[in-house]
């Protein structure tokens, strides 16, 4: 079944400890499409001025992405610089151009809106929910946030969870969002706001994913070398949302599922700038790398 | 099989943000020999002064640990004073006086040199060495450090580090002694310095196993709430060579659940202040707990 990502698109300057690239493609919806789009077929949503570069669409159209919901406006694209410490563990944003996503008001085309899956990608939850207001109920939604929303639109938050069956979220959003130090207690509290299903995003110590009798904490894919962390939070969200829409069920067991393969395509994000590791990624690679986690997960027979 | 288990033993003050206990029975070998006695019987090597309350020792001896290598000297007792951060990622030690323990030799009975299994809890590597000097070619010999041995006794460490079959520290541990920010590449590192197997814990978020062509990443018991961290290493350790001295064979499918046996004795450690959780503990417990670690970490069938 297809899956809808609404996001932002941007054009990134990024620095890392080992490399500085200029004017790369990224945003939520960037990441989350691609990600997605290993999986099931993809509707974009989302806005680019008439300097976003022909390139750029490229690469979604070379995964097969629907873009008949991607609006070019008069104006440059969104611009973002980022810097990332020695470590990878703190990212200083340097500079911030909204541009023509100042205005950005996801509007639907008539195809888009029996969509039956939904990424709700990082941007102003009011966005998101205005999505969700064009849709004929969607059989599973999931939105991704940030620290940002908390702190500065925490009750268009709280309304959106009422209208999303997963919400996926770092530790530290997750603490910040409930006051509950333990990671535990916070996605059962975030439960209680809405969500059906919490996602919890421990970076290079995974994930967690509860529901309201059952609890699953995934490992992350171990890396020797990350080259760039642009995009693996969006990478990993898309990646599960896609992974479910071609699924014909959606219960614990493949939301659990789901979220492992989301880790995999973030580990390769990381591998490289940009899209450009997911842009030569094969079916193949995501599902040896599946595999492998398992073998590196596992520790007795099962027999529950 | 019988299992060595040698390290400090002291009287502590600990103080959480939610309970303050003052002259507690801790140090790393008492709480790695009762985690090790659920699984193996167990030979105790260390000091205490002739201050050492009876009830302490019958912790002990109600687990029928040996107590033939317990010193008592005449003088204090070791004593450790602490207290921990409100979310418990930091401790600060208030006070310590090495009381008995400043001058403590480790010195073996006849009856232990023949021990085939022997956990070095975490004290000076120079005195770890030393028991090792007085075994006979132990099967398996497992050695827990710290962050103070690293930058006090660094060249000590890498001796003994020649002589043991595994090593188990934290994460930051493990970056200080590599110099490696990345956690795959410091495991790596560390076999290079002689054990085959190296442990990094990373508290709640688990654990990761290294040799040198497998890794296994092993979940965290997830608590709603930790009422003191203290000691939790420690059991964490004393469980998995417990676990191992139980075994048939020693290769990794053994370490890998070991670990996750060393995972729960040490999530019940941190459920109450000293040894008062393990006091209570029956095996049925610990068993219970390592079976839901289980379905909380699969997500796939079992299809290598």
């Amino acid at each position: 079944m297809s899956i809808l990502v609404v996001g932002s698109i941007g054009i990134d300057d990024v620095k890392t400890p080992f490399d500085e690239r200029k004017a790369i493609l990224g945003g939520s919806a960037s990441y989350a499409s691609v990600a997605a789009s290993f999986f099931a077929p993809v509707r974009l949503v989302g806005v680019v001025g008439d300097d976003f570069p022909k390139k750029f669409r490229q690469v979604w159209a070379d995964r097969d992405i629907d873009l008949d919901g991607l609006q070019t406006q008069k104006g440059e694209t969104f611009r973002w610089s980022g810097e990332y410490s020695y470590d990878f563990n703190s990212r200083k944003t340097l500079s911030i151009a909204l541009n023509v996503f100042e205005h950005f008001q996801p509007k639907l085309p008539d195809s888009y809106r029996g969509t039956p899956f939904v990424m709700l990608g990082n941007i102003a939850p009011k966005l998101q929910a205005h999505v969700l207001d064009q849709m004929e109920k969607p059989k599973f939604v999931m939105a991704d946030t940030m620290d940002l929303w908390i702190e500065t639109a925490k009750s268009d938050l709280l309304e959106l969870l009422k209208r999303v069956d997963a919400l996926c979220l770092n530790d530290s959003e997750a603490r910040e969002l409930t006051r509950e130090t333990s990671l535990i207690k916070a996605g059962q509290r975030i439960m209680d706001l809405g969500p059906r299903y919490v996602i919890i995003k421990k970076g290079e110590h995974g994930a967690l994913l509860f529901s309201r009798n059952e609890f699953f904490t995934a490992p992350a894919y171990p890396l020797e070398d990350i080259h760039d962390p642009t995009g693996a939070g969006d990478s990993f969200a898309g990646g599960i949302v896609g992974y479910l829409a071609g699924q014909p069920k959606i219960d614990f067991t493949a939301l659990k599922k789901a979220i492992v393969y989301g880790s995999v395509v973030a580990s390769f994000t990381v591998e490289a700038s940009s899209l450009d590791r997911l842009c030569q990624l094969k079916q193949a690679d995501i599902e040896e790398r599946y595999q492998s986690i398992k073998v590196m997960s596992y520790f007795d027979d099962v027999n529950f």
